[in-house]
């Protein structure tokens, strides 16, 4: 907010902030688990991924009003062996569960050198490149997942028995950018497939299957069918993978016995996560560090384009550029969204829901 | 070996070990650690991948011979924090850095529940598969990776300055078998864009760009160009994050600083690998764990598979198949590559490759 005239549906980081504590707080939760919580969902709007930042606070609040998400967990993180623990999420929201998990992770990594946090009993826990953000700027290389409601069928199989499980990577660079990826493991969002939709066009080919599991250039039979993973087999095994983790070895509910929240709002989902964490300032001096890193973005940068107008980027880039320019200028988070955290924040929440 | 008359090119699997132990120490090892680095090839025969298997003696030999490679590395692992190792390769046979790193992470996880292991200054390990199904074996669940030569171009990039680097997966059924995920990041491997275009069959435009970065279908212009990553920007990201964790943290060289073996057989590569170990057996009892692995790949063989001859698999089954096959019928590495073997056995490789 330079001294220019504030744009509509435009808000500074402290007034968003403000506004899903608020919120949060009138759904029940304690300050401090509003204060946490909000800062994973803040730092989403702040990278420029608006469908998993403080938007949520409408499918989360109306969760939390019919007692399918627990306001007031408690959490005891068990520590099963030095640098290994489990955490209960005691089906709390789930960018408070994500975010105690991160910061038990990062003080077992800091002791041990690595740690791994299993989280089982939470619920969507937003994008993962806040959490390996927030882990880079504590000097910590990570490795983050969850698991999620079922969408995909397993590689030439006909119906759904896995999540478009997320899964995301941090690397520190203590004089500079980090890099960050945060990736699902379909080739496309659904809403790819709905946009080509409205607009009358095909898809690829290999974005999706009909209901059948056959490779479909139809949007419709698409919708209707699963999204197919990125590389065929291989996108089929990283999901499971990502899942086998966040879900089995956790301890939470994997594959199809992950509840839809569409389909079950007042049913906790069990959904999982994993957080495994490195310290990396124990394996050189930030100068090392920053020295291969700085190195590392400039071999990148230096491979001449395909298209001269979009440079080889280094992951994270987009995000964080993103998260630079709204720092300075407000974020953008339109009128329609800001409304409903407004209303949220004082409690009436269901009346701008409509 | 059942009985029946011996086929041409099948040996048991203690004739294997032997000739490769035999063609390793001519190359100049010591017993123990020929066989150590048996032990990897092997199983990767075993497993059916024979271009990551013994057939790798050719090439390790070569460059064993010029000096390209340590024949007696010293190893000396340095414990950076409880949890976390590097250790240095001292340019040594890939498989047997391999196999050693892989112990001291075993060992490190059983005692803290999870384990990092960082090395540098080492060679081309094989594929990954032996390595997490060892370790599945002791009831490790797995992260591994390496990073390789660059033959990939940064995603809208015009030159190669990543590798294909491999990473796998492996997660432990007590009761059963491991779930295992082997894969480089590119869709496919330059084999099979060089048998199509000895076929003089056009390709997919998703396999390979030309040299100018283009997406091609004509084999020739992709075999002169770069193998593209799965899922476009999304294996891109996993090729970094692979090479930042096996060449850039571990200290090894990364990117375009990793020597090609073909181009410098001479020359030390100093690639780098990753061990992530996590030790399932302190997260619940051998029961817990095997019900829960079976249900799970229970429920992915239960979908309806798309072609009725082709029913859902669990990734790691199409290996574990052929090991149990060729466990009991002998191993099928072919006459040219046994007879290959048969003479570094007795340390006349030279003559034998011509």
């Amino acid at each position: 907010m330079t001294g220019t005239q504030p744009r509509a549906g435009v808000v500074s980081k402290e007034r968003l902030t403000g506004l899903t504590i608020d919120a949060l707080l009138a759904l029940g939760l304690t300050q401090t688990d509003a204060t946490d919580a909000a800062t994973i969902l803040v730092l989403a709007d702040l990278f420029g991924l608006r469908t998993h930042g403080t938007s949520r606070i409408e499918s989360y609040g109306e969760r939390l009003r019919i007692g399918g998400i627990n306001p007031t967990p408690s959490f005891n993180p068990e520590q099963v062996s030095p640098a290994l623990y489990r955490l209960d999420g005691d089906n709390g929201v789930g960018p408070l569960v994500g975010f105690r998990a991160l910061q038990v992770a990062m003080k077992a990594a800091r002791s041990n050198g690595i740690s791994c946090v299993f989280v089982r009993g939470s619920n969507h826990f937003g994008p993962v490149s806040p959490y390996s953000y927030i882990a880079a700027q504590q000097g910590f290389a990570s490795i983050i997942g969850s698991n999620a409601t079922t969408t995909i069928a397993p590689w030439g199989g006909t119906d759904a028995r896995l999540g478009n499980s997320p899964v995301g990577f941090g690397v520190p660079n203590p004089a500079g950018r980090p890099v960050l990826l945060d990736m699902a493991i379909s080739v496309v969002a659904r809403a790819k497939i709905r946009n080509a939709l409205k607009r009358g066009e095909s898809i690829p080919s290999t974005w999706a299957t009909d209901q059948y599991g056959r490779p479909t250039t139809d949007p419709k039979a698409a919708l209707d069918g699963f999204l197919l993973p990125i590389g065929g087999h291989k996108g089929y095994g990283l999901a499971l993978i990502v899942d086998l983790l966040a879900g089995m070895l956790s301890g939470a509910a994997y594959l199809t016995h992950v509840k839809s929240w569409l389909d079950d709002p007042e049913e906790p989902q069990n959904l999982g996560h994993f957080y495994i964490l490195i310290d990396t300032t124990v394996l050189g001096n930030s100068e090392w560090l920053a020295a291969r890193m700085t190195d590392y973005a400039a071999i990148l940068h230096g491979s001449a384009p395909v298209d001269p107008n979009a440079p080889v980027i280094v992951p994270g880039e987009i995000e964080l550029n993103q998260y630079d320019r709204q720092l300075a200028e407000g974020i953008d988070i339109g009128v329609e969204q800001l409304a409903m955290l407004e209303a949220a924040a004082v409690g009436k929440y269901q009346t701008a829901a409509g």
